[in-house]
């Protein structure tokens, strides 16, 4: 299976720290110190999960090696969803106008990105599909109260669109050697530590320190049962891209799993937490870096305790 | 891939057309005439989409064929989330304290139980999983406006859980012969025909007409092409499920289909429009109707216009 093109989208409006210092007294070192995050894209009023993701499906449809119409399968994610029923994965197919194929919107929290693609490696598998797009988008500015100074300064909007081919096609051909998902939901704080309940409180994350706990347990844990099932030691990876939730988390990860910060890809200081579109963003922004036979790790976890790392071999 | 035990769960309250006179002016004979609706159940304030999963779940692990600790995936489906980032799936994974598998919730609106189960298929196919739950939940009332005369009539609250195993499991072991989904998201009125945009306005139907008959085209299309696809015709067939939505749909299905209406299984009269939880609700209901080797279509059609069909050996 191959990610044989990537595109993302960021809105253009940027909202450095000195906005909550003047709402609610955070300041930049205060922020940049727990989190690392110095500003972060909002979308404009006229934007939304689903225009965000068709600006990255624009830029897509111009590298992916078939016509847009050979597309077999669309799985869309978001946990910013903005609108249910037409979902995120039927606007791209609308959008690009392709007939009669199978499309379904999901949600595992910030972790989707993984599902999203075992979702596409199943359909593979039954021969349902061989051209797939994923696509995750998200609007956290939407569901954001930033006036909760728990956690209001921590989202960013954005999105991404990924082809993947059962075959090798075209010129980039990053290899998705392996794959492993799982969820936690029995575990810590999982059910409360964060939430978005649309009809509710939004989006909000309680208890930052479980969560925080749980990611820096879950990803290395995973990537390091990927490494081992495919007979890799963390010398063998040129890369790892964690869930863009918080340096301080990805500072962790790199060391329980022993890789030097330089080999840690972020995007956190100036894009904040863009969900499940994070890590994909970040993919899109340094393709140029990776070179032939690289060996990729991105790794994930989300709210609700999912959590997942996939191997790629660029 | 056999489902080997199925339940559901149904909100006490019901709604009957007589509220709806009181609220909006429409008679029972008006919607009756419309839609067969003569009542619906609608969730206490103590209940969500979660709760009411939860009580589906509590009486299918009663029915089980093996520990529950053997479930080794759970896929959610609704397109009225109590939650989006602790999702539907996580929920369930977090009361049934099942450890470490992948969990995932989707929409693709009202036609996600089958999408559901072909995820699971896929997940069988990778041999990632053996042991499935499918749980669809829907609180409509909590997003629907009463007010809507167009729509606001339609809806209905309920979930149900599906056990699937890859090998058969148990005494109940109806088969899955054969699933095809589709979507088609380029047709019609499809990207505003029904819709729910979390942030605006709710659960609402401006373009019925046009859902009305891209139901009445696709649910028949997709379901003599899985006849066709397995040598079957429709005298073969013992019922069929449609998607729960309106009477008129249903009656229509079965007269392009060619089948006789006491074939045609509904729950439309006493539930409403109960989502993606409908056909699975009326699958658990006529349970002991069903007799061994009689062959059931179930075909879906959701707003976003994805749709499918499912053969299912009894």
């Amino acid at each position: 299976m191959f990610i044989n093109a990537i595109a993302s989208y960021l809105p253009e409006q940027v909202v450095t720290n000195a906005y909550f210092q003047e709402l609610n007294g955070l300041t930049d070192e205060w922020i940049v110190e727990r989190t690392g995050i110095r500003e972060r894209r909002k979308a404009s009023s006229e934007e939304n999960t689903h225009t965000m993701a068709l600006e990255a499906a624009k830029k897509i449809t111009e590298s992916l090696p078939y016509d847009i119409s050979e597309v077999d399968l669309i799985v869309g994610a978001t946990y910013t969803p903005h609108d249910n029923i037409f979902t995120l994965g039927h606007a791209l197919q609308h959008a690009l106008n392709i007939s009669e194929i199978p499309v379904v919107t999901i949600s595992s929290a910030c972790s989707s990105l993984l599902n999203a693609i075992e979702i596409v490696q199943g359909y593979f598998a039954m021969n349902k599909a061989s051209k797939a797009l994923v696509v995750v988008s998200e609007h956290n500015t939407a569901y954001n109260n930033e006036d909760d100074t728990k956690a209001g300064h921590l989202w960013g909007d954005g999105a991404a669109v990924l082809s993947i081919s059962k075959e090798k096609a075209g010129a980039q051909n990053w290899e998705i050697k392996d794959l492993i998902t799982g969820g936690a939901a029995n575990v810590g704080k999982a059910s409360e530590g964060v939430t978005l309940k649309p009809l509710h409180r939004g989006l909000i994350m309680p208890y930052g320190k479980d969560v925080f706990i749980n990611a820096c347990t879950y990803m290395p844990k995973v990537s390091k049962q990927v490494m081992e099932k495919n007979g890799l030691t963390v010398e063998d990876i040129s890369f790892v891209i964690p869930h863009q939730a918080n340096y301080r988390i990805t500072k962790n990860v790199a060391g329980t799993l022993g890789v030097p910060d330089e080999k840690m890809i972020s995007n956190i200081h100036y894009l904040g937490n863009t969900g499940c579109a994070g890590c994909a963003i970040a993919m899109d922004e340094n393709k140029g870096k990776f070179e032939k036979g690289n060996k990729i790790i991105v790794t994930v976890f989300g709210g609700g305790y999912s959590y997942g790392a996939m191997l790629v071999e660029i």
